[in-house]
């Protein structure tokens, strides 16, 4: 599949070019990638040495001010077609593109720490509804914080990376314990926000802060075995029925290209303490458009438009506490579900937790994943002058677990 | 304090010399610490460059083969009094060792995942019919698997780092939403168990290999925040809560260390599922005893003895979904307590959620931690012909919150 990313977006990744072994550096053009760690002593000569290693660890630690200044002599070079000291500048660059789907994308950074939220209020409202029929489906903190917990980084891979189903334990329905692979896999439509710059341990992070810690962001598959999860959950949360495996798509987009996608997060129903409340500061709601495909039929297109907590809202409240941000914390923003059947984000809601399979194009039905079976999330965002962003996509084939 | 690792136990360490920024690779030598960075060349020649980075993480990563091969050349040339050469061993090695009281101690390696076990019956027990009289005390899977939960790696701190009070969100009693110092600052002693060789994703680690991939432990702090914690923990588990800090140890136990301690877990009263059924396997309890001190004053004596849940059994259900394992890897086994209240490893159990202050030896009274308290956590255990091995301690010092 070939990917286009205009040339406004400019995404970041890590890239191997076939037949060679270290990585390097590349921006998305069109459905190019410009090798920067080959092009960074013409095009960024001051920050040459932050793509030197071939991952974005060292740009992205490098903040802010950088980051800026990298995106902004990255347009310049792009679209300068007028000739400098002898040069056509975009000429220039162009010698450093090669075709993106030429190269083989790897993990782009190294995840510090990963956290998982759970910020769609109709994702959560849902599960409440599934899980627990008889009670409110959403628990009394649900609406005065962003609810969250740590996950996994050592099992953060990069899309494509094959996903063999867990084993584990679970108490069927009649109450005996059984150990096997899941009956119930399950995907969670996510995106993830990658943090640049760090911070001290014991100084929170305010909300107008965000834009000078989070780089960018991706797209996340956090694959969830309902039946581990739902035995092992309690008291402390979900573990195993996580850890073995969160999918991100290899191209980070960075905040900086999604200024035609910013938008107010949709209004609180219940008064917020003043550590999370943005209603008077700048707006990181964000209306991206996902869409997620089984075996390449399209069979929901959750909007993240609605998603009540921002990414901004959930690094002020991560931090709070005084926990310290590291370059590579990596922070998913829960499944993203809308209101309506083909909204949801996650197939223990497509399906009612198994109890209701929907059908696929080839005649086929589902609950949950089956062996074989891909799925591939993309999305998109309104970029300037009414052009829509591609933003990249995140993909997963199940195997039969060993 | 001067800490006396005599000369079996040899642990592990990063330390720095005054006036240096370098670090160096330590090994425990009664109160004195072995200059491994330096020494390795005439020590463990082959393995020298595992310490040349002054942290543990070449080291861990090398693997059990390594590990027990320098356990061996240090023990060899530590009780060597016989000259070979015209050289008395002991005499070279002795010219590397500093008093360890003249040395900075610092994080000994890089944390990788980090996860909370909850695996004493009696702490878990507890927790249960303090926070729920009217239920069961333990979940229904409590005596199937090991609970836990991912932490935050990157606040992971070492001993002696000040704990600032974490500000957070809580609910009162009165059902008002308030924000501000936590009032129920805890402590949670505890063992963490340090990952060195890593796995593969989609392979799990079988309780038989567990000390090929573990190759220590150390002692754990994990503060708590009650309040916070009780607030935000529903449905997804502990958060902000824990994130604040963890500390631990600087020195690192090996397993070797510990022959002498390898006690058989208490009797199981549920049928275990094959991968954690270790009635059969080499032993993994530990005759641990912990000793936690207020301000100097000896408030509490857990055992580890009793741990229902071995660590070769954590690490088996940590993996047994395919998750994979990284050098660094620490995980805690949940606090550790006795029956009786003076074997309570948290305040909460001391105090009984703040019901019932206990009283220190200087007259005053606490329920939770106050601004200025110095807790300290030290640990013994049996070691070869009769002596008894000390294993380190870990202490942090209440700051008030900014």
């Amino acid at each position: 599949m070939s990917e286009d990313f205009g040339r406004f977006t400019l995404p970041f990744c890590s890239f191997v070019v076939p037949g060679e072994t270290h990585p390097r550096v590349g921006v998305g053009v069109d459905t190019d990638v410009l090798d920067l760690t080959k092009a960074a002593e013409v095009v960024v000569p001051e920050q040459a040495e932050l793509f030197a290693t071939g991952t974005l660890d060292a740009f992205f630690a490098a903040g802010y001010e950088a980051w800026e200044s990298v995106r902004h002599a990255l347009t310049e070079w792009l679209g300068d077609t007028v000739p400098v000291e002898g040069q056509v500048h975009e000429h220039v660059v162009e010698h450093h593109l090669v075709p993106a789907d030429s190269v083989e994308l790897r993990m782009p950074f190294a995840v510090a720490d990963y956290v998982d939220f759970y910020a769609s209020e109709q994702h959560a409202t849902h599960l409440g509804q599934i899980m627990r029929p008889n009670e409110e489906p959403l628990k009394p903190n649900w609406k005065h914080l962003p609810v969250g917990y740590h996950g996994r980084a050592g099992t953060v891979i990069a899309s494509g990376t094959p996903i063999v189903r867990p084993n584990g334990q679970r108490r069927t329905p009649e109450g005996e314990i059984v150990f096997g692979p899941t009956a119930k896999l399950d995907i969670e439509t996510e995106l993830g926000y990658v943090v640049g710059s760090g911070s001290e341990q014991g100084t929170p992070v305010d909300l107008a802060d965000f834009d000078r810690h989070v780089f960018g962001l991706c797209l996340l598959n956090d694959w969830s075995a309902r039946d581990i999860q739902g035995w092992e959950a309690t008291p402390l949360g979900p573990f195993l029925g996580k850890s073995f495996a969160t999918s991100i798509s290899p191209w980070i987009i960075p905040l900086a290209a999604l200024s035609e996608a910013r938008i107010h997060a949709p209004e609180r129903t219940v008064p917020l303490l003043p550590y999370l409340d943005d209603a008077d500061a700048e707006p990181w709601g964000l209306d991206i458009s996902l869409e997620v495909s089984f075996n390449g039929e399209v069979v929901s297109r959750p909007p993240y438009a609605g998603m009540y907590w921002t990414p901004a809202q959930m690094l002020a409240h991560m931090t709070v506490n005084g926990a310290s941000l590291r370059t590579g914390d990596l922070y998913g923003s829960g499944t993203i579900s809308g209101a309506e059947r083909q909204q949801y984000g996650s197939l223990v809601e497509l399906s009612h937790n198994g109890q209701q399979p929907f059908t696929l194009g080839d005649g086929s039905s589902r609950t949950f994943l089956e062996d074989g079976d891909t799925v591939t999330i993309t999305a998109t965002a309104p970029g300037p002058d009414s052009e829509t962003l591609y933003l990249g996509s995140v993909e997963g084939t199940i195997r039969a677990s060993r």
